[in-house]
């Protein structure tokens, strides 16, 4: 079959893939796949470096069993220096076409056999290309290891050279729209928490209440088994549950001691408010913030508010937003305060509120995930970035 | 030359372009280039129908000239039906290889012979494809028109339909990309909004007040020849510019008649807050933001505050959204009163304050935009969407 053909759809396939993990997965094994190799590796650039990002061996995988393949590695950069081949390669942004990795000679770079003594693995032919853009700028290297075939020497033809750098011209659009896609979701979900916090510090909150309602919120969806839409949109939307305090007078908001009847009121407004401030967004994510600011404080027996909504009348997102942030909030240390109460205490009363104030699922989801919820709720207390 | 490598060539540029319009053109021209045609049209998928896009037509372009052949265009859509060879094709999507629009029998479409005969054009072959994404889902058609060559009849070959059918794909990823991105942009847009509405309606704004000194920003900055991605910046960070509204009380914020001298403090403080909610973001929008929120008060002549700044020590982004919120804020009605100041007194004063309030540059950009600004203001603030 012509290659490229072939390359046309690699083309659309990479191109198609927006995650960038997965994509880089995929840039590796379809270069793997079009040239006929036995093992490859990825690298992308970070700063001066070559981070080491995902790496195949058909051989090995198949020796050794795939997750024990991958648990070989410990995350590394390189130096984008003349040393090692990879370095060379992203330094004077060519291709090397190397016949045997360890019959180089009188060139500054050599081949690391580490790995190789490790895993008894014989590195041998290697093609090593640099990904670059339009502009000629390095996004990072892909490296092709013992080229396979029935005759001749298993070495890298000069058509196999082509090809790989189209592969790679591919791979640099797919990987700059990835990255792009990337940062502008990161971007929306700063401003996202932006609102949440603005919301938040009306009410004299700790600062990261937002991102750990979120977090958790993922979490428990995830352990629902929920897609991956839902899942990311939960994240997405759930920092903004409480954003109607913005429109609750500060007197109330700020009262020390209890609230009147009529204070309560206007305080449990904050669900409708909030809902008013998110509703008619073409934004799926926005739309979600609205849903959940309406009804996380609505409760499986019927008993919340604003509306009384009963068991699966209550949106999903509002369910699990509502236990995230109650176990949040009753958990965490403010400036003048430790938690309400202990991790042991609020667990039992999330047992003791299932059914009553929880919906059920959504708590055996909860409980299900709980090491990675208490992890994740430590380490943003503790201000640390996850 | 192998079809094929061009093939990659142009997937790698479409799937470059992220900006819709731009890329609807460049998906057009490359189709008619590598198929060697005279004329072509593309259409997008909207709802039920077929939305006229891109036309491009070597011929009459060169001879009435590139403007008025595009001015010939009104914007239309087609219904996906079997009338129209278009619609055809994106009912059934399926190519349609036709030798002579003229002489199509015994099919239930037929061709549109309105615009050969306005222009005096003469319509013969026709290749149209359906532009389909991966699972098949259409999303718009590219009809390619008047096949050239040297010799022998001027048709459409079966490589030719191979051929476009590969950039109607490689264009599927490049138009779902395009849109994503488009998607991704505007809901951030919105969140944008609601937060800077969130900090207006403290204050009883309008409601379009916010989106109005968004528009007004971006106009004056495309006035003053910035570049597009500084004109995006600031169209999307300048909703922000009062975002420290949030953290300024109610009773003060709200208070009818005059505030002492400590209260204007505080007021004043809006600024600063606005800074520290916005700041040590890794979003250009966001940097851009926490800059426009503390220096929208400064003035050219160093009185501003709060760091009495003069002249370019502030930042262009500051001095703009500070003349487009001036601008704003005393010519638009509030619930309870008309503007401030009247489109002329409101002009004038601009004019005398220039060099003493507002930098004389941005002042020049507004006054050589002022029918667009005037526009933008009038339709926004009479709740029409733009």
């Amino acid at each position: 079959m012509n290659p490229y053909r072939s390359l046309i759809d690699i083309g659309i396939k990479l191109t198609s893939e927006q995650n960038l993990d997965r994509l880089l997965n995929l840039i590796l094994q379809n270069a793997r796949a079009i040239c006929n190799v036995d093992a490859g590796t990825l690298y992308l650039k970070e700063g001066k470096c070559l981070r080491f990002s995902v790496s195949q061996n058909t051989s090995l995988e198949s020796k050794m069993g795939k997750e024990k393949f991958q648990n070989l590695f410990i995350p590394f950069t390189l130096p984008i220096s003349n040393q090692s081949i990879a370095g060379w390669c992203a330094k004077n942004l060519e291709t090397l076409n190397i016949e045997d990795a360890y019959k180089i000679k009188d060139v500054p770079y050599s081949h690391n056999s580490k790995f190789d003594e490790e895993t008894g693995y014989r590195t041998k032919s290697m093609l090593t290309i640099p990904i670059k853009d339009k502009d000629g700028r390095l996004l990072g290297v892909l490296q092709l290891i013992n080229k396979r075939g029935d005759k001749g020497k298993k070495v890298f033809t000069r058509q196999d050279e082509k090809v790989a750098e189209a592969v790679a011209s591919q791979a640099a659009v797919a990987i700059k729209n990835a990255k792009l896609t990337e940062e502008l979701k990161s971007a929306h979900l700063e401003t996202i928490y932006k609102l949440g916090l603005a919301a938040e510090s009306k009410d004299e909150g700790t600062g990261n209440h937002v991102k750990r309602v979120s977090e958790i919120s993922r979490i428990i969806a995830e352990g629902l088994g929920l897609d991956d839409d839902f899942i990311e949109t939960i994240y997405y939307a759930s920092p903004l549950h409480d954003v109607g305090k913005i429109g609750i007078p500060d007197s109330i908001l700020t009262k020390p001691g209890h609230l009147t009847e009529e204070e309560q009121k206007i305080m449990k407004s904050h669900t409708v408010l909030g809902y008013q401030i998110l509703k008619d967004s073409k934004s799926k994510i926005i739309q979600t913030a609205a849903e959940i600011a309406y009804s996380h404080h609505e409760r499986w027996d019927g008993t919340g508010y604003p509306s009384g909504l009963a068991g699966e009348e209550i949106p999903l997102s509002g369910r699990i937003v509502a236990l995230a942030d109650f176990f949040d909030a009753v958990t965490s240390s403010r400036p003048y305060r430790e938690g309400i109460f202990t991790m042991a205490q609020t667990l039992k009363i999330i047992k003791e509120e299932t059914c009553k104030h929880f919906s059920p699922k959504v708590t055996a989801a909860f409980f299900s995930s709980l090491d990675r919820i208490k992890k994740v709720h430590y380490l943003l207390s503790n201000g640390e970035i996850i």
